[in-house]
C-alpha cells in the first residue's frame, strides 16, 4: 500500500477501505506519511466527500489513536452537549448549570476558541483563578458532587484529530461533513459519553452555511454514533446571527449568569429549553411540559444558579472576579428601519481582532474584550439609538467595519427562530 | 493577502487573480508558503481546474521565477520538440539529426525520466562518456556548427516548475491539464524557443488517458503559446503501445541508429516523417511531398546518421561504446492469435523496476537493460514464436506480470495509427 495510490484514489472519486483508511491515518500519526501528503488527501476528500462507511472507519481510526476516557464510575444519568461552534454561544455555561439543578449529570471536555468561533475552555478562564485542569479522578469526583465539571481535552485523547485539525485549519480543508463528522464523534466517543446531543449550528456564522449541509452532517453523526452504541441527537439552530447579546469571553460568562438570574435573550431562552427538554426526554422520558415546569422552578428558586457558583467554586474561580476591560464605547445606529441581517461571520472575526480570540495558536487571549448587542435581527432601530457596545484595550476599532455587517432595511423584518429542525434520538 | 484564503477560493471552484497566482507561486518558492498549504492548492487546482487566463498567468509566474535562456545567437531557424512523455520514445534522437541534415537547427534542453517514461539526457548517458552538461557559449557553438545540441536543463531555469514537480510526483497531483500546460510552456518559453512542436501523447502508457483532455491540454498550450508571441503545434500521437520496439536507455539509442541507418519500425516512422513535415513546413513552408522526399535523400545517403555522430562526438559520447547488458532472455508466446492491446505503463513501470528508471529520485540508472518487443499490437503470433527479449541485470523477473501485460485474442485486429491529429500551427 502507499499514500500516492490512496491520494489518487481519492481524487477520482473512489471508495477509500478500512485498510487504506488506516494506512493513512496511523501513517501521518507516525510521520511516514508526510504533511504535504495528507493535506492533498484532506482536500480531495473536501472536494470528493467520503460516504458513511468510509466516515465510520475514520472516526474509528482516530477514536483508537490515544486514549479513551471511562465515565463509568458517574452516578446517574450524563449527557453531553457539544456545539460545532458559533458566535456568542455561552450555552453550555448556562445549560450544564440547570440539567445538574434538574438531577442529570454533565461530564464535558471542552475545547478553546478556533477561527471566528469561541471556546468554552476560553470563556471559562475569563473568571479568576479558574482551573480548567483535573485529574480525571477531580473531574469524576466534581461530576458526582456537583452534577457538573467542564475541563480542557486532555493530553492523548484523540491524538491523530489534533494533529490533523492543526493541519486543517492551514490548508484550507475545515470544511468538510466526513471530515468534522469524524472529528466530532471521534472526540466524544472517546471521552466516554453515551449520550450526546449536538448543538449543530447552520448559517452565516457557523461552519455549516446551508441547512442540506447541516442535515447531511447530522445524518453522519446519528449514523456513526448507533455504529458505537451511543444515542446521537442533533438539534440543527441558526447561527445567521449571534446567539444571546454578548460576545467574548468575560461577557458571555455574564450573560450565563443573568440568564441563570432570570434574565433571558429570547433567542438564547428558546435554544435553552429545548436543549433541557431533549436531555429530559432522552434521561427520564419526562414530557416537554413537565421539563419546561421544573426547568422554570430551579431558575426561579435560584438552584440552577447556586450550581453554576458550585461549580465555579469547585473549580478554583472567583465568580465576582470576572475580567471585563473598562474601556467601553457606545454605537448608536445613524439609520432607522428595521435591522434585516448581520454578517455573524464578520462579527466574530472583529471580535477575535479585538483580543477575544487567537489568530495564531500561541496567542494570548483578552478575556474582556467583546461586543454587547442592543439589536436583534427583526428588531426596529431608532436614528440615535443604541446599537450595541464595544469593550476594548486595542485602540484600533474600526468602526466602519463594524457597521458594515449590520443591514437595516425600511420594511419590517421577521424575527429569526433559533430551532430548525431535530434529527436522530 | 493569505493563502488559506486562495485555497478556498480555488476549492470553490472561483477563479484566482494574477495577484493571487503570483502571491502563492513566489511565497512557495521563498518559503512563506509551506509545502503542506501548496499541496492543498494543487489537489483543489487539479479537482476544480484553471481557465485559460488563470493557467497564462501561472506560466507567466513561474517563467518569471528564474534565468530565460537566449537562442539569438543561433543562425537559421531553431526548432524544439518536446515530449509529453511516453515508453520507448526516442524520437528527438532520431529528429535531431534529420532536421539538422535537412538545414534546421535543434537547440534542445531536455529532463530525466520520471514515473515510467523515459527521459532524454539518461538516454544519451547510456553512451560511454557523453557530457549532457554543458556551458551556454559551448551549446550555441555546437548548434550552430552542427545542428542540434541537446542538454539536460541548467539549474536555474524555472525553479518554481521544479519544486512544484518534485511536489505533485509525491502528492498525486501530477494529472491536470493547467499544472501541466504551464509546466510545459514555461520551459519552453523560459528556454528561448520561438517554434515550438510538441508530441502530445495520449493512451494508456501517456498522462492523458483520453483524446478530450489531450485536445484540451493541446489548446491551452497553443494559446498560452500565443500569448507569448510563441508558435506552439501540438501533433497528438498514440502512447497505447510502446513507441517503436526497443525499450531502455542504451536499447533505445540503438534503435535510433537503426532508424538512421534505414531499418525503421512502422509507427516510429509514421511520427517521424509528420514531425518532419511540421517542421519544414513551418520553418521553409515546404510541401509534405518536397520535405519526405528531402528526408528520404539524408537518410539514405548517411547524411542524417553523420550527423548524430558528430554529435555524440561533439559532447564527448563514443558511439561504439553504448551500455547494453549482456544477460538476455527471449520471452515466448504460449498463446495463438492476434496481439489487441499492451498495458504500456505496466510496462513501463516493469522497465523502470529492471533498472532503466528512478523509483525515488536518487537512484541511479542501469543504462543497459529494458525489453525489445518482436511483436505489436495488431501482429499476429504463433505459440513458441518470440514475444519479446529482456535484457536485464537483477535477477528477479517476473515473466506472468509481464506476460500479463499483453492481452492475446483470436479476431484479427487493426493496427493502431500513431498520429490522432494536429493542433495549432
Amino acid at each position: 500500500m502507499n499514500i500516492i495510490d490512496i491520494i489518487v484514489k481519492k481524487k477520482n472519486k473512489e471508495e477509500l477501505s478500512k485498510e487504506e483508511i488506516e494506512y493513512a491515518i496511523n501513517g501521518y500519526l507516525e510521520g511516514s506519511i508526510k504533511d504535504y501528503q495528507m493535506s492533498s488527501l484532506l482536500m480531495a476528500i473536501v472536494l470528493n466527500g467520503m460516504n458513511l462507511e468510509e466516515t465510520y472507519y475514520l472516526t474509528k481510526t482516530m477514536l483508537e489513536s490515544g486514549d479513551k476516557c471511562d465515565l463509568s464510575e458517574i452516578e446517574g444519568f450524563v449527557i453531553d452537549k457539544h456545539s460545532t461552534g458559533g458566535v456568542g454561544d455561552k450555552t453550555t455555561l448556562i445549560l450544564g448549570p440547570i440539567l445538574a439543578s434538574m438531577g442529570l449529570k454533565m461530564a464535558k471536555m471542552s475545547g478553546r476558541g478556533l477561527g471566528h468561533t469561541g471556546g468554552t475552555i476560553d470563556k471559562l478562564e475569563s473568571i479568576k483563578g479558574f482551573k480548567v485542569e483535573l485529574s480525571r479522578d477531580e473531574f469524576i469526583k466534581e461530576v458526582n458532587e456537583i452534577g457538573m465539571s467542564v475541563i480542557s481535552q486532555s493530553g492523548n485523547i484523540v491524538p491523530a484529530d489534533k494533529k490533523l485539525y492543526q493541519l486543517r485549519d492551514v490548508t484550507g480543508t475545515t470544511e468538510s461533513i466526513p471530515l468534522i463528522a469524524s472529528s466530532i464523534m471521534s472526540k466524544k466517543i472517546a471521552s466516554g459519553s453515551k449520550n450526546i446531543i449536538i448543538d449543530l449550528k447552520v448559517g452565516n456564522g457557523a461552519l455549516m452555511k446551508t441547512l442540506d449541509s447541516a442535515r447531511c452532517l447530522a445524518n453522519y453523526m446519528v449514523e456513526i454514533g448507533k455504529r458505537f452504541d451511543r444515542s446521537v441527537i442533533c438539534v440543527l439552530t441558526n447561527m445567521s446571527e449571534p446567539l444571546g447579546k454578548n460576545i467574548g469571553n468575560g461577557l458571555e460568562v455574564i450573560e450565563s449568569i443573568d440568564y441563570l438570574n432570570g434574565l433571558q435573550s429570547r433567542d438564547l431562552k428558546e435554544l435553552i429549553t429545548t436543549l433541557v427538554c431533549t436531555a429530559m426526554k432522552v434521561s427520564k422520558n419526562m414530557s416537554e411540559e413537565e421539563a419546561i415546569k421544573l426547568m422554570n422552578e430551579k431558575v426561579s428558586s435560584g438552584e440552577a444558579l447556586d450550581k453554576f457558583r458550585q461549580f465555579v467554586e469547585y473549580q478554583g474561580g472567583d465568580i465576582e472576579s470576572i475580567d471585563i476591560s473598562n474601556k467601553m464605547l457606545q454605537i448608536n445606529s445613524s439609520k432607522e428601519g428595521f435591522l434585516k441581517s448581520i454578517n455573524t461571520l464578520k462579527l466574530g472575526e472583529i471580535v477575535r481582532n479585538l483580543g477575544a480570540g487567537r489568530i495564531s495558536k500561541d496567542d494570548n487571549i483578552d478575556y474582556g474584550v467583546g461586543i454587547v448587542l442592543n439589536k436583534k435581527v427583526g428588531d426596529l432601530i431608532m436614528p440615535g439609538e443604541e446599537l450595541l457596545k464595544i469593550y476594548y484595550n486595542k485602540k484600533d476599532i474600526r468602526i466602519d467595519e463594524l457597521l458594515s455587517c449590520f443591514e437595516v432595511v425600511e420594511e419590517p423584518v421577521a424575527r429569526q427562530d433559533v430551532i430548525i429542525e431535530v434529527i436522530g434520538g
